[in-house]
C-alpha cells in the first residue's frame, strides 16, 4: 500500500480554506470548473476533467474549518477505493493544510504523476485563497 | 523508511532539462540563486535558502540527458543521507521527469512539507524550461 501526503501553508483563515474545498464556487476555482458539488455527508460530488475523465467522490466527513474526507467511488481504477482528506489547522492567521490520499495499491507512474498534481491542486488552493484566482484544470498549462 | 516520488512532463528537450538541473544558471532559476554548483561526480554542490539554511549535495551520478543523482550530506537532519535522483526520458518533444528523494526515516510533517515543495521545485523547472523564468526560493511566495 502507498499514501500521498502533503503539508502546505495558506495565508488565509481555516474558514476560507474550508469554503474553497467544499463549495462549487471554491472547487471550480481550485480544481475543475465542470463539477457537481454537495455539502452533505453521504452525497457524491462529481468532477470532470475534459470529455472522458470523470471522478466521483463520496463525502465521508465534513467538519467546518477542520476536516474534509472523501472516498473515491469512480475514477481511474488506481483511484477507486482511495480515501482523500484535508485537515486544516489555523495558527496566527495562516492555515496549515495536511492533504492525504491513502490506500493506493502501490507506487506506479500514475501515483507519481498524481503526487505532483495534488501539489499543483494545493498550489491552486493557495493562489485562490490568497489572491482570489486559482489554477483549475481548464487554466493549467500541462 | 519512506520515499518521495513525482512524475512530471516538461515541454522541452531532455538536454534542456538536464542543463536546468546541473548548471549554476539553471539551478539558480529553478531552486535558489545562492548556490555553488559543480558538474563533476564526487563534487559537492551547495544551496543556500536564506541566512541559516544550507544544503550540501554530493554528486553521485551525471548521465547527460538521462539521469542525475545527489546524496544529501548536509542539511536538515531528516534530509542527511537521503538520495535524490532525476530521471529524464524524452518522447515526442516532451521530457518525462521522474524525481525521487529516497531513504527518509519516516513520514513526518517535514516529509509532507517537502513533498509539496519538491513539486513546487518541479513546477519551477517546468516554468524555466518552457517559459524562460523559474520560481526559485527568492521569488516564491510562501
Amino acid at each position: 500500500m502507498a499514501d500521498i501526503e502533503h503539508l502546505q501553508i495558506v495565508k488565509a483563515s481555516a474558514a476560507d480554506v474550508y469554503f474553497a474545498l467544499t463549495t462549487a464556487k471554491g472547487l471550480s476555482e481550485v480544481w475543475t470548473n465542470e463539477l457537481t458539488v454537495h455539502e452533505l455527508v453521504g452525497a457524491v460530488n462529481e468532477f470532470q476533467f475534459g470529455s472522458d475523465d470523470l471522478t466521483k467522490m463520496q463525502i465521508v466527513e465534513l467538519i467546518p474549518g477542520e476536516r474534509i474526507e472523501w472516498l473515491c467511488v469512480e475514477s481511474d481504477p488506481e483511484w477507486v477505493g482511495t480515501s482523500l482528506s484535508f485537515e486544516l489547522e489555523e495558527k496566527k492567521g495562516k492555515t496549515y493544510v495536511t492533504f492525504r490520499q491513502t490506500n493506493w495499491a502501490k507506487v506506479t507512474d500514475f501515483y507519481r504523476s498524481c503526487n505532483y498534481n495534488w501539489a499543483m491542486f494545493l498550489y491552486s488552493l493557495k493562489l485562490y485563497c490568497e489572491e482570489g484566482q486559482g489554477m483549475p484544470f481548464q487554466r493549467r498549462k500541462f
